[in-house]
């Protein structure tokens, strides 16, 4: 930690802040610069808060060199970057990117399977699928519950997909440790960090989507709160942050967020370009930028009938939809940093 | 649902609208502007998603006047406030203002009767204090939990106080239910839907802070959750918003946003002056224009010794601080909308 | 214009609105929907201000439907891209895109040469390049100013480039609009309503830079004073905008915005991919992703020595950077909506 | 300037980074703390741009002690508040705080006198009043210009008022130079730093108001142009920064960024309670809680019929509400840090 005096602090202000040092068993070093001083303080490990220094007079400002947060920073965790493998040779985080893709929610056995079908033919293997959904209305489709769970089983088993569903509470987290590969937690509960312990403690692996108004220090807290019990099968998902407009309310990709997050955390981090947006055309436009821009794979909301969705209808690929986009993804996969990895030994195309 | 056609929209487009509005068994009215023309839809009760529309062309703008929420609004519940008691002859959004006051956290048995001792001594009558606290590191200080309601209820016995606990999950949630009198859900899970609607289906007071970085919108959206369930007593609380500058990251109370909210909602919103800023003498200044701005009540943090606090201590007032804000308050009382309403019978001062 | 009335507004209410209108000489229409009336007004060309039904109570919301603003909007201007040609069969919004580069301040005619030589060996034609620059502190270099102009022009002429510089007033604007190509109006001076008036009135190219914490809307009206004074040839320039992270303050480019202003408007817009970070690398990343993206062309820093540039060093790309960046562009043209148009006759690569 | 390394950067890395101070002429000292080591530079007399260091690896951040400005800050100058003096006893940042009332822009000669008429009786003796306007809408009233100038000065004269007006560019400031008492820069005209520089070299006040976007550090670089050129009279105004919800744009006044400018900035701040609204009770609301939470001064926008104004009527008060408002002030005033001084010979009340 380090106090930056004011100018013109005086020598008495400067040592009391250094006896204050003492006094909580740190050692004060001061430094003389050309305009002010700057007092150090060492033999913290860890952080210290800075209230302790309300009380002192003549401080500019104060500098926290270690930080509050253990696991999430790359640099803790000797630089290397933590591959989350959810099993059937499916990895987070190593030199290939990842597609997962299926309906906002699974709305019944039929379109269950008819889904996942097309997908698991295009080289697919992680779909994804809404049972417990948070909705901006407590009247809107709030998702099958226990049914849902079924059919999304059933449907993986057949097509063997790794399925990725939400858990909105400790009932849905147990249910859905049973059965799903990958527990999602949604954007509104980002900061529900008693659901994020009880994810630290399954032995699961979990994705963890950016609330659409956190700043990555704000998601560094919620990661910690997952690692700090001892669960680090965490991928990441930035799915767009929100951008004011004069009457009008959008999200907006944060790709430079992207890029800071790889180099300051040690986790893999996918792109949801599906609820950025409410419209199909942006969601292909934004999935191609993703694509190039780089990151550790894509999440993409598909529905073999999207104008009849029960949930984000709107930004749903249709399966044609979805068709041209692989195509471009594929033609731009060369020149990306993580190319596509698709598993297409069944491929009808 | 009002449709806006584009600027040369042709016959065709329109007609097609039309039709298509039909098709879901909605009738539809053509109005012609000077510039454009707009399509009504009738014999809707309630929203339509505007989804539908997309495969349509020529449309400009789709203009909601059915919204999604049923009871949030003033004017769908007949326009009258929605007084809410807590007991005690303790009233939110009657005629007077209330002040709940006290620690972040109860953090032992002899503070937690310190402070009733005080508070209760000045004549307020609603004691805070956290038990359970999500804080911005899972390695702070996380509440007394067990104990600490134990310490609480004892101390709000003695000096026959109300008490306000913040519950984080559906077991602090079962607890905090049998002891406390109003249930605090916190700015972190003000979107925890599963929670609220527990809260919804209990049988007591709800004191809801609003996110700091959400809007009105996403606050109704929360309220409705807790409404829907058939809980009414809501008491809403405005904690500040995040505002950014350069290097520093600060909230700002949203005065206007009270304003806009005693108009558009039924229920009665607070002011929590201590979690906006990190500094005492700023809580003080804030409770002042809070007070003359005109709210339901104020929420302070006070603790008697504020820099030896586990959690919040450089914005918690100490008993000294608090008596001179008091002071302050009752003075400015008498130009305030809502007056203060101190329950004195053994006031000292 | 279009006035929702309240749940529960009364016959006397609505008449009194009715009343209202007819008195200022427009004609009324009353819509009674399920749950409440909506008063349509009719006979109004252009925008009614809603300070006028202040006066009346029982109204909910007031929707306009003619917009303020009449020359910015692609649909009032029959729905075609307007081409901005700067000469030399350099044009925007046909089916290619432009890359503009350049230093961000034109520091000697040795410099001035260097980069034109370069640039016009590679393909580019048109150069940017800062003679009055206003900076975040006044002590900072402020562009050469005359000489500047002097040197840039030189440079220009000799390799036959098109030339971009900022005007900062009316006395710079003056100046440039005799010798530069396209006249440049930078973020800080986007809402410098006095300023864009007169480049309304000149008879050159205008690249307007969004704000940097400017909404579409803002910017809507931005262009509007530029067009209402009679220049069409406007070129707009997403530079990213402001977001914020806790310590840290960044911008992102907002990729979706460029995709709304191309569906509302008919002008040209490109993306400034070097002013969003101040780190080569991921303009690098940035620059790829806007291509893919799509857009009407890219601004970009190049300077023969970055690390001594006396502005924006740390953004600007060395030569050798800059060629790595083309290869990847030229690469992935081919899968772009606008395919870059190099013009290489005498390229050496 | 202060280099933190990262937990593991190699004895080599940190080598380099010293090497590379001291070969532009700095002395560096390392402080090795127990989890990773600082850098500290001496010798440097003001900012050292970072850029420098971008070539270094094993650097995690860099952070500045000097600061890029030097006359704008509270500890450079002394640690005294500026006292801004504009004539006729009228002193803003002493001890009393300042009314400034009137209509948004000067429209005939009857106003302007009517209003000087009203205010006057009322004890305010200085008077706002547009004659150039930057409005939202290139088609809206722009304001008289030189007709205005003349009506404003000869009811300013003839009540012995003083004077504020706004300029947009150099012209308007040359005019209003000559008349006005207080020369006003507008919100959108905040980071036109060529207009601030002029602003900076004539003798005059001048108001300057903060954007509805920038940040205080923002606000800063403005203030610094000026008093960079020589002019320390200057009254900055906090008119509301931009807050977003879901349909509706809004402002909110930055009551804590009032006093965080006040703790860091020597000169007068005050507050317009017309702008953050388009209400005028919330007006009224809002001008009572500024007063009581404490600042220098209001402003406050009047006008004798609001409903026929040429632009600003929903917000600007009528000789009534400003009387009802007044009463208000002068009661709270009493409890306020700055009480309100009128000038109040003439008073009829």
């Amino acid at each position: 930690m380090l106090i930056v005096m004011k100018i013109g602090a005086t020598k008495r202000q400067i040592l009391e802040v250094v006896q204050g040092i003492e006094q909580i068993g740190y050692e004060a070093k001061i430094s003389k610069g050309a305009q002010r001083s700057i007092i150090l303080i060492h033999g913290n490990i860890g952080y210290i808060d800075e209230a302790y220094f309300n009380k002192f007079s003549g401080i500019m400002e104060i500098i926290h060199i270690s930080r509050r947060l253990r696991l999430v920073y790359r640099e803790n965790m000797g630089g290397d970057d933590t591959i989350v493998d959810i099993g059937g040779g499916l990895k987070f985080n190593d030199s290939y990117s990842q597609i997962i893709a299926g309906p906002c929610s699974i709305e019944s056995r039929d379109m269950a399977m008819e889904t996942a079908d097309f997908l698991s033919s295009r080289g697919i293997k992680i779909m994804r699928g809404g049972i417990f959904k948070p909705r901006t209305s407590p009247y809107s489709f709030q998702g099958l519950k226990e049914k849902g769970i079924e059919y999304f089983s059933e449907a993986a088993k057949k097509y063997k997909m790794k399925t990725v569903s939400e858990a909105v509470d400790e009932y849905s987290l147990n249910l859905l440790n049973e059965v799903v590969d990958v527990i999602q937690i949604g954007a509104r509960n980002m900061q529900n960090y008693s659901l994020l312990k009880k994810c630290g403690s399954i032995n699961k692996p979990v994705l963890l989507k950016r609330g659409f108004t956190a700043s990555l220090d704000d998601l560094y807290v919620s990661i910690e709160y997952i690692l700090s019990e001892g669960n680090q099968n965490i991928i990441v998902c930035e799915r767009g942050i929100r951008v004011f407009e004069g009457t009008k309310q959008r999200s907006i990709i944060d790709f430079l967020g992207v890029s800071d997050f790889k180099e300051e955390c040690h986790l893999p981090i996918i792109i949801d370009t599906s609820h950025a947006t409410r419209d199909r055309k942006k969601v292909h436009s934004l999935s191609r930028a993703a694509m190039i821009y780089g990151c550790d794979g894509l999440m993409i909301e598909v529905h073999p009938d999207p104008d009849k969705a029960l949930s984000d209808g709107p930004q749903s690929l249709s399966f044609s939809d979805f068709d041209l986009l692989l195509i471009d993804l594929k033609n731009l996969s060369q020149f990306a940093k993580k190319p596509l990895k698709l598993h297409n030994s069944g491929q009808k195309k």
